[in-house]
């Protein structure tokens, strides 16, 4: 059972890794040299936990200790009681979801173990928001993939802000980072994957055609504003797009990535 | 030809369209009363006066100036010029894509001007997060849907943040607020169209099948927190869902509203 211990001083030592939440250079520091990260809302906390990450501590006013008391029971870990008011001093923002909890990482799986099994895999190419990568694993996972690879460039997809937006999704699908971005691909294809590329590039073809027949498939996306690399658009083994209407930019990655997941999840 | 006013003074008057962009009360009751609306980026300026907005203003540093010196040529709206810092001094915020204009609002059109010749119209209900809102416009108009409709208490699509997530698709669909929430649907249907709501409800079917065989569609999407209204829920003449893995949340609204307007524009 958590230890619940109430905190008045927002100075407080034990605090330190709640500290200002939204400065995004502080806290890629302070989460990577000590291996934590942040779960905000009872919903994504449980999820955390239960998706077998040892909680550091706990940090939430006292009207969520109940929401959460089953999930406090499994854990030797401290909860911070604080008042809303202190909760915002330390964190620097409006905590509207009311429970934190601090995380410990684990050491990334490899490629191979990741792949094992799955059918259908996410490749992200430096999608540097950590709002779209949220939203790409929460599609991911709501639309039958089974598994996401990152570029070494891609964002943090512990950060506190995806794994809030993906709904804590990343801790439902296997994922890890690719070592290698330059032969990414062909190993993804040495490994009997099929690697379709989502790209506005003159020679794509319908998403709906470029999956059809497809066993076990990797799909690859960019970010919002390049797009994908020219090496990974042409290393490839397929270019798809999304058929638009004339005259209309592409879809946002986010709006992309949920259509793409769901027209390849029924190939 | 925009006559280019260089402006020094943080405090000038003639900068009160552009004043403290992220205090959204005080934007609400400011473009209200003015009638004006804010666009942001080149890009979606340039859209803003191509849908045929008449600009009050634009406010720009010099850089952006040759950019849309095309667009500043078919006005006589003044360019207030100004240096990036006191543009950020001025709307409280770093203008990262540089230009703005103040453009005058429209009347909005009937909902049976918006209607005529639509086959896939979007029916919005209660979605209050701007973000949102752009991104089902953006949504929407890339993937083959001709109008919206808004519910009297969805968030405004003209609101600075919609408009620029929406790339200005707010400007190239026909859209317009329902006069009435109540009967909202069922003079949809009155007018000729089949309602479909998409909903987790127990009875909704695979939005595939749901769309089937319709010929003029109301694709009707609620809030991502609450989603829709038990009224719209049964009023609308069909309840669909798209189909999502086991122990998964819903997408959130702008992922489902790809889906499901990929999904219906192909029906």
């Amino acid at each position: 059972m958590a230890e619940l211990v109430t905190v008045t001083d927002p100075d407080d030592p034990r605090l330190a890794d709640y500290r200002d939440l939204r400065d995004v250079q502080l806290r890629r520091h302070l989460e990577a040299e000590h291996g934590l990260f942040l779960a905000e809302g009872e919903k994504v906390v449980r999820r955390a936990v239960e998706g077998g990450h040892a909680p550091r501590s706990f940090l939430m006013a006292p009207r969520w200790l109940d929401g959460l008391a089953d999930v406090l029971a499994t854990t030797g870990a401290p909860c911070y009681v604080v008042d809303e008011a202190l909760a915002e001093q330390v964190t620097g923002f409006h905590v509207h979801r009311g429970a934190l909890a601090s995380l410990e990482r684990r050491p990334l799986p490899g490629v191979a173990d990741v792949l094992d099994g799955a059918r259908s895999v996410l490749v992200l190419e430096d999608i540097v928001d950590h709002t779209n990568v949220g939203a790409v694993f929460r599609s991911g996972a709501a639309l039958g993939f089974d598994a996401v690879l990152l570029s070494p460039r891609c964002a943090d997809p512990l950060y506190r802000r995806a794994v809030k937006v993906g709904m804590g999704a990343v801790f439902a699908l296997p994922w890890t980072r690719l070592p290698d971005w330059y032969d990414a691909l062909p190993q993804l294809g040495a490994a009997g994957f099929t690697t379709v590329a989502l790209t506005l590039a003159d020679d794509a073809v319908d998403i709906t055609d470029a999956v059809a027949g497809v066993d076990r498939l990797a799909l690859v996306l960019g970010t919002e504003g390049h797009g994908l690399s020219e090496r990974w658009q042409s290393a490839a083994d397929r270019r798809a797009v999304i058929p638009m209407a004339a005259g209309i930019d592409s879809l946002n990655v986010a709006a992309a990535s949920a259509v793409a997941c769901y027209v390849a999840a029924r190939r």
